[in-house]
């Protein structure tokens, strides 16, 4: 149990993260550290955190920083964190891309105290009201560059995440950011660009809102994410985003030349293809 | 409340539909159709109908007949029904296309027994097994060329949607088509193309299989789809599936061309327009 664990970020995942290490006895004191005195606020109110710090005396006073904000500004706040931690401390990220992370954090003094996490749970939503009890079982958690880190830090970080319901799978950050693009950051590019469509060419808002059935609002949902966490992970896995991208589109021109064409025996086959899915996912 | 109801089609949505008219005691006996009598045992055993009937005998002692079965079939099945139908029956169908039904039966001598609907609740799962308990509820049934049905087999089927927990909406055949391609046509094969970008260039499905989060579940679940029912949709409408499809692409390159440009308050821009999905989507 740790006596004092700062968040830095109260958002969706650490706030999440935070109600469920009070939920699991993980914790005695938990601090909260935001750019905005609005977010401290809101997340005091929702028993998120017990108190709201500046970031030094946060960090100084805490076992565990645990930071979840958005990808491009993780690089430098970790590294203002890193020079001040002792080797009594440790410290997570939980950020979608761990590339650009792991390789600034790599010849860090105290590299070793740092372990590179990413909880694979989240939703549309943000912000500390996006914070909810239950989050992340059942889920996997990658952890980059184990070897890189203090075996205790690691075993400790393991412990915490397997206790709150989820399964740890090791990965290096290359691969991790390769497999993100296609378990996670396209589908928000298609969710973001299939609203763009509807938006665009379907005037009839009242239809849309009237019509929309469940596959709609699935297929669409991760399009109300926030441009301010994707769009530093979108630039920071650039290269293999655009991969995806590009296979992605590749493969709607199929459907579309099926379509135009009257091939039906080749839409089959696409759509028999895709069907394999459900191998994979349940 | 019907002596007799008559389901041609033992699947999804006649099956959830069946189970909703027993729930609500809308019917005393529940006749299945299908081409399969695995379907019929199947449906049997679920508790689904009371009896599985050729669709000649079954018709013969129906107040309801309700069809749902791929719009390709439902053309000619349909027809075959309504030469078969007194002015004491009603006929509704439960198709994601309305055009060329609607435009099939428009000179049948028996028009006014048809009520065209089409409720807005589906999963990705096909069969009788897939049927469900408190399926329609919240959800929209469009009812299409409302005035060239008889008014009290309007009102019938119009109360027998709205004990089942939908509300009804009235549009052309054209309409609808139109906005059932933006709110659900497309919807399919973004999943479906999404499922084989993954499943091409992710050779290792052990990761996807990891690290898929809930975010690509929902928007990849509608590839699991079946192609009996979705293939004659997409090609009865065809030209509206064009439309969005080759927007929805363009859309894509939007988000493409921001990538390769590092065009970021373009991007923004992207995402933030797609962020006004949430006024229609709650």
């Amino acid at each position: 149990m740790f006596n004092s664990v700062t968040i830095v970020g109260v958002g969706l995942i650490s706030g999440s993260f935070s109600l469920a290490l009070k939920e699991k006895g993980l914790a005695k004191n938990i601090i909260g550290v935001s750019r905005t005195q609005t977010s401290i606020s809101k997340a005091l109110e929702l028993g998120i955190i017990d108190e709201g710090l500046p970031i030094e005396e946060a960090v100084k006073k805490s076992d565990l920083i645990y930071v979840a904000i958005p990808v491009d500004v993780t690089v430098p706040v970790m590294k203002q964190i890193m020079d001040m931690v002792t080797d009594k401390q440790i410290v997570a990220d939980a950020g979608s891309t761990k590339n650009a992370l792991c390789t600034a954090l790599k010849d860090h003094p105290m590299r070793t105290r740092f372990v590179a996490t990413h909880p694979m749970w989240g939703t549309e939503y943000s912000g500390p009201e996006a914070a909810v009890r239950d989050a992340f079982i059942g889920r996997a958690c990658v952890i980059c560059e184990k070897e890189k880190s203090d075996p205790h830090a690691v075993n400790t970080i393991e412990s915490v995440y397997r206790q709150l319901g989820m399964h740890i799978i090791y990965m290096d950050a290359d691969s991790h950011d390769l497999h993100a693009a296609y378990v996670s950051h396209i589908s928000h590019i298609t969710s973001f660009a299939l609203a763009n469509t509807v938006l665009e060419k379907e005037k009839e808002e009242d239809a849309i809102f009237e019509m929309a059935s469940a596959g709609f609002e699935s297929t669409v949902r991760l399009a109300k994410s926030n441009p301010a966490m994707w769009i530093p992970i979108f630039m920071q896995n650039k290269d293999n985003v655009l991969d995806v991208l590009n296979e992605h589109i590749s493969q709607l021109r199929k459907f579309k030349s099926c379509l135009e064409k009257e091939n039906y025996e080749y839409l089959a086959e696409l759509i028999e293809n895709a069907n394999k899915i459900q191998k994979i996912i349940k």
